[in-house]
């Protein structure tokens, strides 16, 4: 079975245009290479009962979820909470994380500092190696920071914990075609190989008209797929293939 | 009242990495300078009943929803089915269109061109002046391509279609505290003026470390608040206001 993931994007920021989001594609990408299917994404207000509604939901239909945001020294950081009340259970200061902010902080400590130590009862403490602080992760669900800089540094940590299985594959080819020129072969084909995801992307401005993508674990469907897509179409319509 | 609205991005191509999403920047700022509060955004894959569901749920709980991507004429093009399906309703083939196209594409006409004439029944055409074809609109629901380019250009159509009303505004000011430096006091200026959004987003390798955001319709009460902060932080810490 495929294991299946879920990605919760939580932040004001993303949802006014503040910001443009970067961390579900890095997200996206690396559980693609770890063979597991990312099945969805929402993104959501800085509110408690929010996350904590959409985090119950993605944690119970899907193997891991991964929240972005929310987790800092200040008011609009309420993921930590909302976690907790996904999980039916409390916020607790983690006696362990309040040495090491303390450790770190020294005389400028403020409570501001101290809420980072803050975690849902019952969470475990991810360690890893690059990082000097572990990632909160309660049930099947791992809180990350919403920085860029930051949560890209937590996917190894990602990758070491929730670890690889057959990864997922995918092929591409380009043509000169138009989709509409070309729908109906892609959709026989799609029937012919029911194990590959065949996509089809229109682009403007480009050399080609439309990428059509071959993803899934086995390779040699792929290929196959792969295969009767050039054999159905002229070889002076295929561009970088 | 303030105006609601979520999206809906449709597409394995996001939640499989192959492309950075750019859309939801574009609507969201639109959003916000219609003084529309976009609250979720929903990312899902290609499958119509997950689809369906979705926009069933977004539709009711906003006053607009917009969706991007899967309209097109290949296999993986499944919008139009889900939103017919979201709504109980059908799938058929629109009289105006069809004739549009077949005189769009003339002799090159195929079943891919008459897909795109397809739209669920009781669905409105939306004309936009830029466009010599029109968004189709169901009941609160807009459904829009996924290719950016295209989408951008929708943008107008949207604009004139839902309206104005007053705006939200924004102010940010730049510090070089930290955020566990100021959270106390920004969870203070929260509290006094709660119709001003407080917003607090740290940042690596800048001149400053945290970026404070305002955000509300009250222009004066945003003022009041940005005031406050300046007031509460000694001028050296302050970048770029």
């Amino acid at each position: 079975m495929t294991r299946t993931a879920a990605a919760l994007l939580i932040g004001n920021e993303i949802l006014t245009g503040k910001i443009q989001e970067t961390n579900l594609a890095v997200l996206a990408k690396e559980l693609f290479r770890l063979g597991v299917e990312m099945r969805r994404v929402v993104i959501c207000q800085d509110k408690i009962d929010t996350i904590a509604t959409d985090l119950r939901e993605l944690s119970q239909n899907h193997d891991y979820v991964v929240t972005s945001g929310g987790v800092g020294p200040t008011h609009d950081d309420v993921t930590i909470k909302a976690v907790a009340q996904a999980f039916d259970t409390e916020v607790v200061r983690s006696e362990e994380l309040e040495c090491r902010i303390r450790e770190l902080v020294g005389d400028r400590l403020n409570d501001g500092h101290l809420r980072m130590a803050d975690v849902p009862k019952g969470a475990d403490m991810v360690e890893a190696g690059e990082f000097d602080w572990p990632t909160i992760r309660m049930r099947n669900v791992y809180v990350l920071p919403g920085l860029p800089g930051i949560f890209r540094a937590k996917i190894p940590m990602l990758r070491d914990n929730i670890g690889a299985t057959r990864p997922f594959l995918s092929k591409a080819v380009f043509t000169t075609l138009r989709e509409t020129d070309i729908a109906e072969l892609l959709s026989a084909i799609e029937d012919e190989h029911p194990e590959v995801d065949v996509g089809s992307y229109p682009v403007l401005n480009e050399k080609y008209r439309v990428r059509v993508t071959f993803d899934g674990k086995d390779g040699a469907a792929i290929d196959l797929a792969v295969a009767d897509l050039l054999a159905g179409i002229p070889e002076t319509e295929i561009l970088r293939r």
